[in-house]
């Protein structure tokens, strides 16, 4: 399933073709300019794509949109997104990028792809929700048929129903339990976020508080399915989740097992396909923390590889969460990494690796331990250009990077998307698919604000339909999928990617 | 002169390596694991530096001090230069980098060479100084022996001894002229310039209030001494200075052509020369601004050739400056800056190109455009990661990329120096060389300063002494100097360092 690399050819042939010409002309000719130029712009991200008489007209539409997108004075991508979300909203290429089929979300975290808005008004208004308040200050949240046992360093329960009994208007209530259970916020992100610690230290309180909601089985299979809408919603056909598996509670407080919550994923999944035909489906990348000891792991990595021979098809392989900085490199669990391959058990990784600013720490290792590990995709690879042999694997080997533009900048690594590495990965066609790893977190939602910074961010004028279209195809590429299934899912894309042509020149016309 | 360029092969044989070991593997080798750190932190500039047992010992006292300033709370390079610079200077990383002999200063312009403090204090206390105030707010100054004729959009000219002479103290009004003949700033830096116009416009306005001044010719004579002792206090022993070569004044009013003064700076060069022998020499790039029309750039290069015959030795070549976004593209010069190519005439180029952020504008070309028109550098080349043909070229040509931290921060193109393209650039060692473009106006001096960001921001721990070696050779390497004068060069550095190593020695074990 690896695509065919024409870049480095292209590069030895112009050498070749300058090293001649080089030193023998006194001016520089116009033709040798044009042709290096249309070299360039040939090795982009879909820049040997053959466009349609009506993708050429899309493409002048949309060149003409971006061109007055970068001439105003607030260029969003430069704006961190709590700020540039607003912008992009009002943007005519945002709209564009919404109603286009992007194939594939591959890199998305179990919970935090519903927007909190919906945990607010739907979840919380539910009965049986209880909330306690911590210092940090957070809440923490359980449903439960009789009065819950206190939590430590919490308040004393309250349950929401009574407490929004007594108010005469619960809006400001709702504000607050809405501030803690994402990160986004209308205040100046650089004072609320001043650092990387700050904002990390926010992000797992916000999981924190999110976590009694969803792991409440009827809210549990709610808040999946809708996310799955919410990504369909956003022309998205098909998901790759990670997740927890968490022991889901019911009323009672009675538990379920990692497998029950795996197999409710895939009843919902089914439900949903048989209900939108148009959309492909979705698997799960399971994941653990990263902080977890050694033999954690192990036994993580011991029952990810029983339920990847009971789920076979559903389950997509495994993965280790959680801030990259501040856990454990990949190499001290290369034990317990190694067992599948020991064992002759098929186990495909897919690692968060490189999400990172610091350079030559252990952790920093992690992109190449993750290639030499045989990860099938690199999670972020931020750091990636600063590790040529990784950067040189990945690409030779087609392990894809996802890419997750938003969730860079609001955790704090790139200011100006511009300056994101990932820029110059596909002006050179790495192999990276486009990613929103926790829109919720971030006031996101599904695919297009990210495809929004990577299309106008990182490309500037120079990307074009067909880095679209070459993104969204990447996005089957490198999915997990069997290559008849990805077959079969490019197809389906096909068939929408051509309707959204049309109906995007009618747009044009009208 | 160009160094061989290794990284290429190796990648190639690491690729075999992989290729034969990836998937006959039931887990990762630790011996090939460490074959490809060891490749990777081979690529690096100064990678394969072989290194004496001094330089080791060096070595090491330089990782344990950069470990501890990585581990604390604000990483400098990651702080905007105005707020990190108290910081830097506290680093004993960065006494060290100011004691090291550095080499050549290749990106310097002429008039913001020395520290404003000189300026402020030397030369508006000399007699016959004037000066008017500007709406922008800014400052105009001119010496004059009779009072000088009023400057449009300017208050009445005030002489300054006068002023001065009434006043209690004059630290207020002292204040006040530094604040406008240098960007940097004790404010909050964000607040302050929130917008790369905003800031260039400052510059811009700074540059005209230091120009009266500089442009005095007993001032001029004195500022360029200056300049050469701070670098060369700096431990810099070799200077290309861009240079306007405006109409230099005296204090009648008389003029003097632009031969004067390109002599002058020669006779100044030897002079101080004659006094510091271990101080290499300068030379001259002749500097226009980019924002001229095209019949301007026609007769400043007709005259750049005239000036390239007259002074062949110390005069390096041409080059336009200015804000690129805002000026005009190279290749709208294509026929003025094709001239000497046609007459047979030597002119090297050293073009600024790639200091944008904006991608696939038609400035955006002047990377390419300055490599069509046998660019001997490239100043700054902030976007040559995102122009693969044009990367390719100025590795494979040789041209290197004069880098400039600081700049680039200021200047808003990045934030977090970590995130600056040149941290790529060099873990591939691309051919870059350091330097401080207008250390003055960014309130550094010398090269020291973006030495410090180069080596602890672009490198993290991964860069070490042989990348501070390889850096300095770069520098001679790179020069317009003669293969011959290289070579004397390099013996005079070389007994620099050794000294340098020798004593930082001895500084460890006291
Ligand atoms: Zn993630
Ligand atoms: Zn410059």
């Amino acid at each position: 399933m690896m695509p065919v690399q024409l870049q480095c050819p292209l590069v030895a042939v112009a050498c070749v073709f300058m090293c001649c010409l080089f030193g023998t002309l006194s001016s520089p000719d116009p033709r040798v300019r044009e042709a290096l130029i249309e070299l360039e712009a040939s090795m982009q991200t879909g820049g040997q794509m053959v466009l349609t008489d009506a993708e050429q007209r899309l493409d002048a539409l949309l060149f003409e949109m971006k061109q007055e997108e970068i001439s105003r004075g607030d260029f969003p991508p430069a704006v961190h997104f709590f700020s540039a979300k607003r912008l992009i909203q009002r943007s005519p290429v945002f709209s564009l990028l919404q109603k286009m089929p992007k194939g594939g979300a591959l890199h998305v975290h179990d919970f935090s792809m519903v927007d909190v808005e919906w945990l607010v008004k739907n979840v919380t208004y539910r009965p049986h929700c209880y909330m306690c308040s911590t210092d940090e200050p957070s809440f923490r949240f359980i449903f439960s048929s009789q009065w819950p046992k206190p939590l430590p360093r919490c308040s004393p329960w309250v349950l929401l129903e009574n407490l929004r009994s007594k108010m005469v208007n619960a809006t400001d209530l709702d504000n607050s339990i809405r501030g803690n259970l994402t990160l986004f916020t209308d205040q100046d992100p650089e004072v609320a976020f001043p650092s990387q610690d700050v904002v990390w230290d926010r992000f797992e309180q916000a999981f924190r508080a999110v976590w009694g909601l969803v792991t409440y089985a009827p809210v549990f299979r709610d808040y999946y399915y809708q996310g799955l809408t919410q990504f369909y919603t956003d022309n998205v056909m098909y998901l790759e989740l990670r997740a927890l598996l968490p022991e889901v509670y019911e009323l009672d407080g009675s538990t379920h097992d990692r497998a029950w919550t795996l197999k409710t994923y895939q009843d919902i999944t089914t439900q949903f396909v048989s209900k939108h035909p148009d959309f492909f489906g979705a698997r799960i990348i399971i994941t653990n923390q990263r902080r977890a000891n050694r033999s954690a792991i192990a036994q993580a990595v011991e029952e990810a590889m029983k339920l990847k021979k009971d789920f076979p098809d559903f389950m997509a392989g495994f993965d280790l969460v959680g801030r990259e900085d501040r856990g454990k490199p990949l190499w001290y669990f290369r034990d317990a990494l190694s067992l599948p391959a020991e064992k002759g058990v098929t186990l495909p990784y897919f690692f968060h690796a490189g999400e990172t600013d610091l350079e030559g720490t252990e952790v920093d290792q992690n992109l190449l331990d993750a290639l030499l590990l045989n990860t099938s995709r690199i999670g972020h690879g931020f750091a990636l250009v600063r590790h040529p042999v990784a950067k040189d694997l990945s690409r030779k080997k087609g392990v894809a990077v996802e890419v997750c533009p938003i969730s860079n900048q609001v955790l704090k690594l790139v200011k100006d998307l511009r300056n994101h590495p990932a820029a110059a990965l596909m002006l050179e066609n790495h192999p990276v698919v486009i990613s929103s790893d926790d829109p919720a977190m971030f006031g996101a939602s599904g695919l297009s604000y990210d495809f929004y910074e990577a299309f106008v961010g990182f490309g500037g004028i120079k990307s074009h339909i067909g880095s679209l279209k070459q993104l969204a195809i990447n996005s089957i590429r490198y999915s997990s999928l069997s290559p008849r299934q990805q077959k079969e899912a490019l197809v389906l894309w096909q068939k929408r990617w051509n309707t959204f042509v049309t109906e995007s020149e009618f747009l044009k016309t009208n």
